[in-house]
């Protein structure tokens, strides 16, 4: 079988290390003989809107190179994963793609969600929020649609359990969704 | 030309009159000669988990068998669209859909961020958050891949100015968008 290129779609692109980081993902990947596509792979030029939209171009030709993504859901500036990354599960998941995903956060989607209006101030006494808005309680990992797109694999995302201030950096999740990737498609 | 289906993503969904803002947007679609697909337009029964992914596998449905999505980009919980509504956005754009967009937030993603970090006291002296994690400023409504699906169509999503608690309620922009929509599809 060809080898299998993995799309590693997370936040991490927004950490002053981030190609660090994309490399040690990659280096991860080749020891479960998979070929790791990182976002930031297509050395783009320019500036502002221009560059911005030349990288959503060239990650969507990445992610339609690729045999699968695994998504960093670890939640990113409020409850739920980074929307970029959602972005590009729902994309991936509509090309036919795998979706496996992993997160560093194991809390559930309603808890993560109350605790962050609370923070706000925003929990309202009768569960919603300041617009009066319900709070997902599908003892999902978050909203639904990102955890209905996990189901054809393995249901749940894998967890791990990273100190906060870690959270973005350390890969023992990603290693063991890595490996239960490589098993499932039996690239090795 | 047989009748357009428009799958109308947002956070909607989520307010206690969600059926009835669904009937409202419907109506409107109906007005410029469009059928609007309602993600709670697929009765289903269950609870917990099993509910959430029915939902998920329905909505998914419902977008297959729409022509185009008009997703509501105003942000949710945080600096960003809602998560459920990203996810969409990509899975409609891989599937070829057009995908159109609004806001009744008008500011610029990167004020959008600076703001929310700075009322969690997350804001770095250097512009970073919590996490040494950058901020894009890519002169964009949202993040950039979302940004960039909408690049094919109009570029730029369809703003409003709603006051802060009319905003997930206030149709005016939405209206505009499948104007515009219409427009460009020349449904009529």
């Amino acid at each position: 079988m060809a080898i299998q290129h993995a799309y590693l779609a997370g936040p991490e692109v927004f950490l002053p290390n981030a190609a660090e980081i994309g490399r040690a993902k990659k280096r991860l990947c080749e020891q479960y003989g998979v070929a790791g596509v990182f976002p930031l792979d297509t050395v783009l030029k320019g500036q502002g809107r221009e560059l911005g939209l030349a990288i959503s171009a060239a990650n969507e030709q990445l992610m339609r190179g690729s045999h699968f993504i695994i998504a960093n859901m670890t939640p990113f500036r409020g409850p739920s994963t980074d929307v970029g990354t959602a972005y590009e599960m729902g994309f991936a998941r509509a090309l036919g793609l795998p979706v496996f995903a992993y997160t560093n956060d194991p809390t559930r989607f309603e808890q993560r969600t109350q605790q962050f209006l609370s923070r706000l101030g925003e929990l309202d006494p009768d569960g919603t929020d300041a617009h009066h808005m319900s709070i997902e309680a599908f003892e999902l990992s978050d909203n639904l649609m990102l955890a209905g797109a996990l189901t054809e694999q393995d249901y749940e995302p894998t967890h791990g359990q990273a100190e906060l201030v870690h959270r973005f950096v350390d890969l023992h999740a990603f290693e063991r969704c890595l490996a239960r990737a490589a098993n499932h498609l039996q690239v090795k």
